[in-house]
């Protein structure tokens, strides 16, 4: 499916050697597609890794080859931008176990013609990172200006700074968490198991039939979508305001904007994102839990750190609440790691990092302006 | 399906006459089953309605016929309870569309042996209480001393102080709201979608083949359960802690105890409710605006009325948080009505009004019997 360069990819690699994952298997042949914005100076000391949430890619600031929208993050990057390219290399590259280039469920076994489907092993966030290292040592870069991630961008920025301490100068944390909660694993296990109960999904062996599962993918994503924004912005944009119709249609077409919204939310996932992969990437966010992998202390995630820290949450956001990013924060300060926090006021819930929020995008450049000094 | 009696009701009439319907349709031959518990004194003064949530029914106070278990409401109903049957006659009625003994779309069409599946009507919560109020008089009871009802209990006795002002002397609204909020509306839509994508649901036309859309149902419920549930409850119950496993298993099981608590809710809710009815039920609540019914201003669903209200909300409730319940107390005060308000402080978010909840019921007692003076 990915080997095919459908997606008329830009960059793509196929990673040297193995990789020994956190679940103890090892994967071989692994590739990575990937984007890039702006040039690598002399001492490669200009780079700067975007690490992209859940069912994002790596066309963070580019037009996406199958719905042919501006990039995710192309509020954030670009040129006079906060993050730009005129002075910074800026990497993205799509994590391990997604769809979109690099390998994942979908993706041939070395050496066949046959897709992993449920064959593909479970993977962590660590072991998304551990792909991004290679990638960064086939680049030739040594340590990044920083790397920065919104949601589960942000946890792989986590786990950057924890499992390579060395190698990031500085680390931005945007609407983010240290570990899923009981709610977050809740709200992903509805969409899993909508993604199973659709027949179609065929124990993950839909990919030859050509007939995926998409309406258990359209369910998944309806629900995730809510957790994405807040009530009051939902009320704001919504309400109870009816479609076209002026009346109540007594029936179940969608009679209520916010009805037809997430249908369509649901409609237009579908085509760029493969089930399997959803099922492999929530998994991989419900497990993470960064202080576990330190001896329960999260503070030991970050010990002897010298890379400098900026947090960020958003007041509305309720996926990954403020409360959530306080914990980091707390984890950072008793790490003695230089960590600057910032609760932003922003109407529309988690999903507020991928809109337009000015002050966001100030804090951003900010913090990374003031590593110049 | 209904008509059979398979669930043993103890009572249960078929109303007289027709039922005209908000949707414009009229009704007729509707069943209703229903639960007494105590005897109505000589001037029919004692009784209370108790209007049940979504997907609970009549058995408020009795074994449930289907799964054995105790009545939803039996912390609250009984003998030295704050309902107490031996002082009061306590009636719940299986609401019109759900599929405990009432009519709904899974009872034969008048005249047949053909369910009428999506044939039946779209209902509203004021067509519910239309019914009950025809069991009422059937049973001879003028004026209520009390209707209760939490959740979309809440909007039926929301209704009934609307509709019937002459007929309720008291009125408890908890854990409720007068209108469901975009965000309300978006986790029923993707509940409905849910079952409509799960090919067994055949539009609806499933009774036959005895083979129901239970996946979709399933996961439905899981996702409307999660609203039920506080953040900081499920955290507290259940956290990340894993299942009898203690290490992840790096597959799709339930490995955190959340998602088999979710799984086993979602299996146990098919085993006892019909798809179609929660179609209806869930349609029947987003379709619920009171404010809208009386010319956009909720104050007017109250005008003149002499029903004493009590209102009561939950700190943690986040499906109709306790701003919900301050809007139906700015109305009725607008409204010139007596209304008592409390806020309770539970962790168990909206289900608290169904648990052990002391100051919940210190509370009832209290306002029933501050009736007696």
């Amino acid at each position: 499916m990915n080997n095919d360069r459908r997606f008329g990819l830009k960059r793509h690699i196929t990673l040297p050697g193995e990789l020994a994952l956190d679940g103890g298997s090892l994967l071989t042949g692994i590739e990575i597609a990937y984007e890039t914005y702006g040039h690598l100076n002399a001492d490669a000391s200009n780079a700067i890794l975007i690490c992209h949430p859940l069912t994002a890619d790596q066309f963070a600031a580019s037009d996406h080859p199958i719905t042919g929208k501006p990039g995710w993050w192309s509020r954030m990057i670009g040129k006079g931008k906060p993050i730009d390219p005129e002075r910074y290399c800026i990497i993205c590259s799509n994590v391990l176990g997604s769809c979109l280039g690099s390998t994942g469920p979908s993706s041939f076994m070395p050496g066949t013609e046959t897709p992993y489907a449920m064959n593909f092993p479970v993977i962590t966030i660590r072991d998304m990172v551990r792909a991004q290292a290679k990638l960064l040592d086939y680049l030739g870069i040594r340590q990044l200006k920083a790397v920065i991630g919104g949601s589960m961008g942000g946890m792989q920025a986590l786990e950057w700074a924890s499992t390579y301490p060395d190698r990031v100068k500085s680390v931005v944390i945007i609407a983010s968490t240290a570990r899923h909660s009981a709610q977050n694993i809740a709200f992903h296990e509805v969409g899993r198991q909508a993604i199973m109960a659709d027949p179609k999904w065929r124990q993950g062996n839909y990919y030859e039939e050509k007939d995926p599962p998409v309406a258990g993918l359209a369910v998944a994503r309806m629900a995730a979508h809510i957790t994405y924004l807040s009530e009051s912005g939902l009320t704001a944009r919504f309400g109870r305001r009816l479609q076209s119709r002026q009346e109540k249609s007594f029936g179940f077409d969608a009679d209520f904007q916010i009805e037809s919204y997430l249908r369509h939310q649901g409609i237009r996932f579908v085509e760029r994102f493969d089930a399997n992969s959803y099922l492999y990437i929530t998994r991989a966010t419900d497990y993470f839990d960064l202080a576990e992998e330190h001896g329960g202390k999260l503070a030991n995630a970050f010990r002897g750190t010298k890379s400098r820290f900026c947090v960020i949450s958003f007041d509305s956001d309720w996926l990954y609440p403020t409360s959530e990013s306080r914990v980091i924060v707390h984890a950072l300060n008793a790490a003695g790691a230089a960590v600057s926090f910032m609760e932003l006021s922003n109407p529309n819930g988690h999903d507020s990092f991928l809109l337009d929020a000015p002050d966001l995008h100030r804090t951003v450049h900010g913090f990374l302006e003031g590593d110049r000094a």
